[in-house]
């Protein structure tokens, strides 16, 4: 077991603190990775307030990492001293059952575990990326290309894959309509993904504040939802709609945007229940559907993929004791798109 | 014009009673139908009843119909006089817009004539099937293949297609788990279908009553959904579950038993609008999605499947003075599984 610094939640309501957690030893299987950058994921802010469920505090968050190993265990092979690397939402599953085999880890069926807050299978409490360190299981680390801007990587790690995913998954591409539902931090990857799969990319905001990022990120188009106009001129328009809100939506308005065959995806999820009428479904064969971030071998092709078409993240880069501060503004929607934080300021 | 007896819905409170309506001439793209037999769709009731909007009254249901051409037009090419035809729930659509080139005219951007109570795009009001005769556009009649059963092969044109369509969409096949939800006309149809296609079948009804019928239509296995057990027993186990029930059900209890990737489908829906929580979504990748019977071209390639596979809807042949009772039991589900009307009592 080794000491280091990390950043915590010391329950759902305290402010994030300086402390210090154990990791454990290199297993034969294991990678150390010394921490470059973590990003801050909205999702950070929904576990450590206990919003999806209760916590085992003190809670490092972070499932955006990227770093460079450190060591390796005996067994290890696909990875070196000196590696660029990235982990992601999950650090381990089962590995055996159907859904495991079929490369989609984070479907287990014994439950993926998560990178902080989850029960890892050694029995001990994950703690996440807003640390100097962390050890990791080899087959859940990714290879970050060298090509990619190291600092701006991190958040490919989870907004990357959960959008890429879907994207892919749903036939985003050339000849086909695609709307991105909300520019934030999943939004704006999904805009520059999109893009660059070769589809026709349309921005769905509330408001047009943000139009002009969302045209240079790569959209071909731009519209308010809070104009109501905008549901009756796009009605019928979409392949797809890849929602990244995860407040409430009225999701017939939105499935009427869809045309034949059209899928509405979320990535993100309201606490409580939606409501829709199924003729929504059945008036243009339409689906409505929902993605979790993306199995491990797809998180290496959208890395590889992010590498080729030079895809990073806007980030903004921040200092652990601006963690709080940070939270604070992804909550007022206070961020293009992402903050990063530095890992050297916690060392 | 030519004036042919019918039966028709005076109102929407009213009984069924015996009319005369007029059929248009022959244009010359028309084909003219004697009509042998009719189904009667849960939807018909339904329609009569206005519980989908107002209708125009005295209307004449009846949207699964087999008959023999009696008359073609000069432009009409792909019927013979004395051929052995069918009509299913539209009878016309734009033809220009990019669903119907796309051979989904149930899904017109113009909207499709329905066979009764819709405007057709001569200017009159359509007319259904519980009627001796019908004058039908040639694009919209099919070839009934000859060793179909003939009296029971009217059911095809609504309960078949509407079933055919989702499970070859949705991949119902060898290696394939589908579950039909609901033993009623439609899902009889889905079990023979789906047993026909490869795919392992399960029915969900509410109690086992029917649980001998399910097994002889070619069901694998039959489940009580008023059994809590079911929904434990059975989680994450379906790659398809077509719901053939029009009440309201528990969404999130079905989607959790779709495998990862599966799919709910719904071909019936309820008036008021359903609820349903995301994260049964999210959490498998799963869908909802819904579908409307299926395209000219889709309805004579399950015609000609049905035939090759010897399939016929179960069916009890009624007299026309037998309507307003057989609506009754539809209501009470006490029919096995479809009625059809002689037309010859109609004459």
């Amino acid at each position: 077991m080794r000491t280091v610094n990390a950043y915590a939640a010391p329950s759902s309501t305290a402010p994030l603190e300086p402390v210090t957690i154990t990791r454990r030893d290199v297993g034969p299987h294991d990678v150390l990775i010394e921490i470059a950058y973590a990003g801050i994921c909205h999702s950070d802010i929904h576990t450590v307030n206990g919003d999806w469920g209760p916590q085992p505090y003190p809670l490092v968050p972070g499932h955006e990492i990227v770093g460079t190993v450190a060591e390796v265990g005996p067994e290890v092979t696909g990875h070196r001293v000196g590696d660029r690397v990235g982990v992601g939402c999950m650090v381990n599953s089962c590995g055996q059952c159907t859904n495991c085999r079929s490369n989609d880890e984070q479907y287990c069926l014994e439950g993926m575990v998560p990178t902080y807050g989850g029960g890892d299978r050694d029995g001990t409490i994950t703690q996440g990326g807003y640390s100097t360190h962390v050890v990791v299981d080899a087959g859940f680390v990714l290879r970050v290309p060298e090509s990619l801007d190291v600092a701006a990587a991190a958040p490919l790690l989870c907004a990357g894959i959960t959008t890429y995913s879907p994207l892919r998954r749903w036939g985003a591409g050339p000849g086909r309509k695609v709307a991105v539902v909300g520019l934030g931090g999943l939004g704006h990857m999904a805009v520059k993904i999109a893009h660059a799969l070769g589809a026709e990319v349309t921005v769905l905001s509330q408001s047009l504040k943000k139009q002009e990022d969302g045209l240079r990120l790569g959209a071909d188009h731009y519209f308010a939802t809070g104009d109501p106009a905008t549901f009756e001129q796009l009605a019928g328009t979409f392949d797809l709609i890849l929602n990244t809100v995860s407040a409430s939506i009225d999701v017939d308005a939105y499935l009427s945007l869809l045309a034949v065959d059209g899928t509405l995806v979320n990535v993100g999820a309201p606490a409580e229940s939606l409501s829709l009428n199924v003729f929504s479904l059945i008036g243009a064969r339409r689906s409505y559907a929902g993605s979790m971030i993306g199995g491990i071998a797809e998180t290496q092709e959208m890395l590889d993929f992010c590498a080729e078409h030079g895809i990073v993240p806007a980030t903004e880069l921040i200092g652990a004791d601006q963690i709080n501060d940070a939270y604070r503004r992804v909550l007022a929607s206070d961020v293009r798109y992402r903050f990063v934080i530095d890992a050297a300021t916690l060392a």
